[in-house]
């Protein structure tokens, strides 16, 4: 089975480096990886702007896999990198399996916190709101419940992990996450 | 036709204020609008907790919508909020209309570097990236790409606007949204 790899390692200098570990962690279980840099199945036509044909490719990509492994870990802001959510709606719409992985342990409560810092404050209900007024989740989620929901909805897992070294490059979460693959679970 | 109308909202104390004004712009075009926080076309069974239901709700309703129109205004970070992201990637993957709008006008990578602050950093290629070396997108979009793209794929518009009082609350590029759909664009 092809599987999506979703995050922003697209976004290192190393990012091929990571896709062909991920890839062979993948191997090893007898799935094929596919990062979002490989060539798509069709090539987008080429008068289309260059974001755009990463966009359609992308789109062919997710189309042609069977199941999507998405990093969640937190990414300029106390959630998820957007391109990587958008990914993961996608493909729980197809119906198909979804897992996700953070290196990034604690709840999303907590973290939101830490990144709004003294601007957080309390609502006269005891809820968090940031300086704006809207409120925070307080779920004891891995994210926003869209994000969590989705992979609960499809059966996955949602693996949490605290990165001691290089949060962008450590695969312990995402290794649990094609073992469970592999073994039949989402 | 129904619309689901993806946002942040939601977290606000009035969202329900605002839900109705957007409704309202929403029948002025003979279109329905439909919010997250409405009773959803089946109830979520009672024994799943309680963000679980909201998440299969919000599932059920935008099965249930022809259109949607995300509210892509920044939400704590330079990026949309991940639940609409995660929302407009699922109804994109339905493979029916998608629209956005955000409230503050600036490209993605002006915001992103404001964001950033002195963290950013030039690359020798002339590119930016963050303190951890993750590149900074620079298409002149207005979000991720896949943000942006799924948009144009859908032939959608992408409304920008700088609100110059309350961002939360002004409709100006929501409605310009809602007036493209009723013409038969996307």
């Amino acid at each position: 089975m092809r599987i999506y790899l979703a995050g922003p390692e697209v976004f290192l200098p190393d990012a091929l480096e990571i896709a062909a570990a991920k890839k062979r962690l993948c191997a090893a279980y007898g799935l094929e990886g596919v990062f979002p840099l490989d060539p798509p199945p069709a090539a987008p036509p080429a008068e289309r702007p260059y974001w755009m044909r990463i966009y359609l490719g992308n789109e062919a990509h997710i189309r042609s896999c069977g199941a999507l492994i998405a990093n969640l870990t937190p990414f300029r802001g106390p959630s998820a990198d957007p391109g990587t959510v958008f990914e993961l709606g996608f493909m729980r719409a197809l119906g198909r399996p979804v897992l996700g992985y953070t290196n990034a342990g604690a709840d999303f409560l907590d973290r939101t916190r830490a990144f709004l810092g003294p601007a957080a404050r309390r609502r006269a209900d005891g809820g968090w709101e940031d300086a704006e007024g809207l409120g925070l989740e307080d779920f004891g989620l891995t994210d926003n419940l869209m994000i969590d929901g989705a992979i609960a909805a499809a059966g996955g897992v949602l693996e949490r992990h605290d990165a001691e070294g290089d949060r962008w490059r450590d695969l312990t979460a995402f290794a649990r996450c094609v073992a469970r693959l592999a073994g039949g679970g989402g």
